[in-house]
């Protein structure tokens, strides 16, 4: 049976994945620093749920059926009726409004949560664009409705994640939908959405075409002029309020989105200065969000577009009686490690955990090495025990392959059995000895006491030279 | 659209979750802490690599397939060429032997990985038996041959992680298959396997009705009783040789296979005294195991069955020219968790990670207590602001609800805000004060040195009481 990997389904080795259970550790351990328990859902939700009332397959959604034989023996998926038929969900949000309405008597409101998982989609595959890929959510829902803090909170959150990652600086930009929406309606544009829709496709064609494509949708070139120039206003700080006021617009709704933008950057200045920046450009393309909207750009890789985006929905979830306004932001893990690991701008120091190698002198004596490592482990420290006892200059190229950094060699051992690697063996102390093979440095040592250097602990995640940088 | 569960794919609460990332961090921490790095595989492979060369569907496998309008109009599956169609894992082992192949390259043998993942099965559902479940894996494959002591430490390592976790005492059951093989030749039984698998229903069926079917099968009647009698062997320690022997039956394969058990054993008498037993009615279905094999009771719950199984296969994978050898257990962490957590045997302490509730005293504050919080954060110690400026009382009571232990006054309330509330408010000394909700103790405290106890510090997972049990 040949072997080809499957386009879109990416796997890592093991010292990529070790980068990745980095990344993965860091947004959860914020994520709980910051009071969001985590929740899983299942992999399959109802094709009707995934598709929405319109039964929209625009989504490039995975079917999943039991495999059946037909008449003539060969296997075919058979879907089934369509309300019970079952898909991988193709993203975090669906499943978790799903959960939400089942679950809403078990839980309290505000309900907080992370949600780390894998989701699926039939997409055409490219660089940093995958068929598989993990995100990782938080959203917060409340019942009828949900306070506005909530939206300056999120952002915080995210901030401290990319703070923790070696990443270089990641900046949120920040928007709120009625900016554009007030100041649409104030100039004269009743077509809201449409607008918009033409105004967030700026970064793509530019501010000449997108003039004309207003214009060819009605607008007058005047009201295209405003159009673009509320989208060109940016500012760190609160700023753009008044760069937004200059443009001489009134309309009670623009009135409501600066205010609430102007908080959102206030909280960014109190608690994460430098993570944010109010961008009016910033749209959103779904048409559920009805407030604050994130995107997140990488500075000095702005092309790669948004690893990190989100916003406030009115109606996260509605069961006809109750609706769940909500607010939420998701990481894209996968295509952010995509690009910085395939790369080559993130490495691990080791393939490995271990941090330890411990040699075996004769395989009649292996358990005196298992009772090393039993007490370096006790202790926390990672360790395997060599899987032959060869020569010790072999076992220490055991380790050095794996970059497990320390060969620790039991007592046993003795000074005369090492002199014919030429490396490894002990000073002839007669007690255990560990050698740091990086080094060579070699001194003695107590299993139930030794520690290796804090950086030496786990595996490290290195931020590599730039030189292999194409973006 | 109503929303009822889908049978056989669970989902927890976010305290029930909290109790399966306790599970899974010690599952990962202790392969981890061995030597073992993860990987992790596509959700889905090739069908005929998940089949087999007979296109076998035992399995129940389901199929996967981008979603496709027939000419009507209709959504259904387009498996397309078989060779070319997928399908969803039913285990860890079939793509952990594809990944060895497709990576072999880039691999260093021995080696070694964890791998914990959802697989999934379309079998029918019932208590402890999902169509999506959890399995953590560990196993080692070495290119052409093996050392047999990979077979030792597998159960060691796994001794390690039910110590660390609160099920109670799992036996670890340890057999090897050379026994009965060397055994079933020794007195003239050339249909090993056929044998093998009579045997095998022991404990479903058995003594007599294993009797009647092997006499069915064409062994005699003194085969027969020989039979039960080696299966009938049981011991914790190496007195299984002598009670072997004295079944008085000669064979080079049951001295290899006698020898390579007392090994097992004798390893976990030196590391883990207590934690294995040999115990040769162990056969495992699966034909692929040649060596040691391993299943696991949990002592007082012996009618759920095995949690963890695994053996020794001389062909994990083959690419024509080369064949790995392995070793490997799987831990089924959902099964587990849901008899566990299903019978109300374990429970977390609290739905939240957060430990502290910073309250608010009123809006226009909120940046105060997000500083708290902040520097609580920094320090480790996972917190949440209160969602609403509300009397203290009701601050109080949203942390009840949740189960976080501890609410934190920022200095601003002042001891007057809080009478209202009765329960709530410092003691008027003018600073932070923090409230031990649960014992009513209320003290001073500065957000840069407080520290919880440190069982408070993150959701603690508790064993409850045995009453609820009916199994």
């Amino acid at each position: 049976m040949k072997i080809t990997p499957i386009s879109g389904f990416p796997e890592f080795l093991p010292a990529q994945r070790i980068v990745e259970q980095h990344f993965l550790d860091v947004i959860r351990e914020t994520f709980e620093l910051h009071g969001f328990p985590s929740i899983e859902t299942r992999a399959v939700e109802p094709l009707p749920r995934l598709m929405g009332k319109g039964g929209d397959a625009d989504k490039e959604i995975y079917g999943v059926s039991r495999l059946d034989r037909d008449d003539a023996g060969d296997f075919r998926l058979d879907l089934g009726a369509f309300d019970d038929a079952l898909g991988l969900h193709f993203d975090l949000t669906v499943p978790f409004a799903r959960y939400v309405l089942e679950n809403a008597g078990h839980l309290s409101f505000p309900f907080r949560r992370h949600q780390i998982q894998k989701v699926w989609r039939g997409e055409r595959p490219q660089e940093g664009r995958y068929r598989e890929f993990t995100q990782a959510d938080i959203d917060v829902v409340d019942v009828g409705e949900l306070a506005p803090h909530f939206e300056a909170e999120m952002p915080l959150v995210i901030a401290e994640v990319f703070r923790k990652l070696p990443v270089g600086r990641m900046v949120i930009q920040v928007n709120n939908r009625k900016i554009p929406e007030g100041f649409y309606l104030g100039i004269g544009i009743d077509d809201v959405g449409g607008t918009l829709r033409i105004v967030d496709k700026l970064d793509k064609i530019g501010p000449a075409k997108v003039k004309d494509q207003l214009v060819e949708a009605g607008r007058t070139a005047e009201q295209a002029d405003q159009c673009l120039a509320l989208a060109a206003i940016r500012s760190e700080d609160l700023s753009f309020v008044e760069q937004v006021r200059a443009l001489g617009v009134e309309h009670p709704t623009l009135d409501e989105g600066l205010d609430a933008l102007a908080a959102v950057i206030r909280a960014g200045l109190d608690h994460a200065p430098g993570a944010m920046v109010a961008d009016l450009k910033i749209a959103r393309g779904l048409d559920y969000y009805t407030g604050t909207v994130y995107e997140t750009q990488l500075v000095g890789h702005e092309s790669w577009g948004s690893f990190c985006s989100g916003g406030r929905y009115d109606s996260l979830a509605s069961d006809g009686k109750t609706t769940y306004p909500g607010v939420g932001i998701s990481i894209g893990v996968s295509r952010l490690l995509g690009l910085l690991i395939g790369k080559g701008l993130l490495v691990a120091s080791r393939s490995t955990p271990a941090c330890v190698l411990v040699a075996v002198n004769d395989e009649e004596s292996r358990a005196v090495s298992t009772r090393v490592a039993t007490e370096l482990r006790a202790r926390g420290i990672a360790c395997e025990v060599a899987p032959k006892p060869a020569k010790f200059g072999k076992q220490i190229r055991y380790a050095e392959r794996r970059g497990i950094p320390y060969v620790w060699f039991p007592a046993a051992a003795g000074a005369g059995d090492s002199g014919d690697s030429g490396s490894g063996g002990s000073g002839g102390s007669g007690g255990d000895q560990v050698k740091d093979i990086r080094s060579g440095d070699q001194v003695d040592a107590d299993a139930t006491t030794w520690e290796p250097p804090v950086q030496d602990l786990h595996p490290q995640v290195l931020r590599a030279e730039h030189t292999t940088d194409q973006s």
